[in-house]
């Protein structure tokens, strides 16, 4: 049985690496406001609305919860390395939550601390969410702005990491293969979308058993986001309002949630014979990819990679063709940092994950853009995904 | 063929609501920087990353477009009210992406302009982003947080809004027959969403044809979250990982994506015949939502309509199992102001659209709640969503 979430042991060394980060700032308390990073410190996951939320690291014990009331009993089920949970009614209450906060962190004794946190004012504007600052509401204590640190923890993936990524990785190829099975023209892309994550949710279910659980309650999938057609040339497209026909260029993506991790999976694909023009735009955004993989290796910074597949875009002359650069960091988001940019000077380092994507993007014509995940290694790269990225694979007759 | 999306001549409208706002705060223009609030103002919808992206209303003229390159020939394909577009090739990008905001800024004028938004630092925490807050790079110029206007003035919903969310319901109701056709013991929750989610896609693909572009991406929707057997008591709850049973009660929710707009429908269902204790809660649950609905009108505040539905779940001696308030507003999210909580005391308004869903959760056996969306009209409300209510109609025998 594959492991499906991060071990508490590792949970464990986390809040250990930020407490060790808080002794170096002089930080009393830490108050993580986030989501994702909540579930980061804690495997607490929960739907983000207006209603804020926060965990409070103190330098010894367990987290402390506070937040709405609805996700008391949510989490006591989900996570054993949460303890005392400080919680109001509903948002806005009789009391605006972020006062409640403020009477909180004073009976806990943090009312004139120095607390490192990823937001001082202590919720963001998520859902109609309105309200005072709590640095403005917490005068004498010190609210200190570390949301790069947050980042930062998160950038070099572990071992147990990764081997989630490379289990999303396995079920992000099943939803593909169904995805390219079920693609015909007459069907809207979102019809292909459900018929496939349908059956890849079903058998990933059944495979994995009651061991598994979503994190963020969609297990696996694949589709394509309207990149159908001409609109494959929009790289964030989002929907088409016609059916897919014979001459399509599309762009996909699948996915899945082991343990609250993700990975990416993009391809393009080609509804009937590829014209000769397809044919050498798909294999200049191949050939951009794998100069990208070459140059992702420890010794060389994220500019590297992101210069190496420029490069091989431009001196086949389809520069004004780019819209984004080659690549960024995933794991519990489906962006993180680093970003494979020009203007990144981060040197690359074992255990960065990141998908690497050139694309080329002819306006009116197509857009061609394959995605894989792969993870900085001691002396170059793994390719985590591994579905076909050839022409001949990806063409449906 | 019914409307599909606000007329251009709403959207406008609404730019000069926002130009009399900026003339009565002397703002000598205004900074859009939420995805959802850009939408409102331009019908151009954009995925939120990490590139920041901002639209800029000026005094006259089509409002502009800071951003990310990649959106740009988007944006034009998407709508004919944005004019000129400033872009960046991606972030983190040699220069970064608020240093070329305040470049923009200043070359149209507004280095040291007074400039409403609704995030003066320019950009949020969203995916990875880090950068300077945009008020620290314009020190001549006075950023002015100005958020709680951008809720206010989607408060009271035009009649085309509501015509649009009550298409949304219609197609909601659609996804929810399905969904209550396809439950059975056996099935992962999330297997009898993706079946009942397809056939309502694939039929309102059909039936609206090509004037129906979803803009969100997700078109119609049902399913359970999670909300199944034990796990209904958890409001929300994400995933559950094991297939539906029989004795499950389950926590639905359906909705579609109509112009951007949405709608709200969740129901109580219960697999097999409902026991008394089940009979009990459901009732209490229905007559607590149909007090709510009573207090639903102008002369009345939003805390009125909690207060009222509190009374009957009070009376019933549940109060222990209640864990949020009555309702929320919604439209372009699926949750917006005005909160229908106690501690809201906002007099009720003819146009606001709102969740009527009290709920009482019984920890370890179950939950119990419906959800539907209603309109506060000139001496009530009206109900939008129409689907069954009753025990009768909801069990699944």
């Amino acid at each position: 049985m594959p492991k499906l979430r991060i071990s508490w042991k590792e949970y464990g060394n986390r809040l250990t690496k930020l407490r060790t980060h808080m002794e170096e700032e002089k930080f009393d308390a830490y108050l993580v406001t986030s989501g994702v990073s909540i579930f980061y410190f804690s495997h607490f996951y929960h739907m983000v609305t207006e209603r804020p939320a926060a965990l409070l690291v103190e330098p010894d014990g367990k987290p402390k919860f506070l937040g709405p009331l609805l996700e008391a009993d949510h989490l006591k089920l989900q996570t054993p390395l949460i303890g005392d949970c400080y919680t109001y009614l509903d948002y806005p209450g009789e009391k605006h939550p972020m006062n409640r906060f403020v009477d909180w962190l004073g009976e806990l004794g943090y009312g004139k601390a120095r607390i490192g946190t990823d937001n001082p004012a202590g919720a963001g504007g998520t859902m109609g969410y309105v309200g005072p600052k709590l640095s403005d509401l917490m005068p004498d204590a010190e609210l200190v702005a570390d949301d790069q640190y947050l980042w930062d923890i998160k950038l070099l993936k572990s071992k147990e990491e990764i081997d989630l990524i490379k289990e999303s990785c396995k079920w992000g190829n099943l939803a593909h293969t169904y995805l390219q099975e079920y693609t015909r023209p007459g069907l809207y892309d979102m019809e292909v979308r459900l018929l496939a994550t349908l059956d890849a949710t079903s058998a990933m279910r059944k495979t994995l058993g009651s061991e598994y659980q979503s994190i963020k309650g969609r297990a696996v999938s694949a589709g394509f986001r309207g990149q159908v057609g001409w609109k494959s040339a929009i790289p964030h497209s989002i929907d088409l309002n016609r059916p897919i026909k014979d001459g399509d260029v599309l762009v996909t993506g699948a996915g899945a949630d082991i343990g609250g991790y993700g990975s990416e999976l993009e391809r393009t694909m080609i509804v009937g014979q590829p014209t000769a023009k397809m044919e050498k735009m798909f294999k200049v955004m191949c050939r951009a990819q794998e100069a990208a993989a070459d140059a992702l290796k420890p010794g060389n910074t994220c500019a590297d990679v992101d210069r190496a597949s420029n490069k091989v875009i431009k001196d086949a002359g389809y520069w004004g063709l780019v819209k984004h650069h080659t690549g960024h960091g995933l794991g519990l988001l489906g962006h993180e940092p680093p970003y494979l940019d020009q203007g990144n000077d981060q040197p690359l380092e074992p255990g960065m994950v990141v998908s690497i994507e050139p694309g080329i993007y002819e306006l009116g014509y197509a857009g061609f853009r394959h995605s894989d995940t792969l993870a900085v290694t001691e002396d170059g790269c793994e390719w985590l995904t591994y579905y076909p990225r050839d022409i001949e694979s990806l063409t449906i007759l």
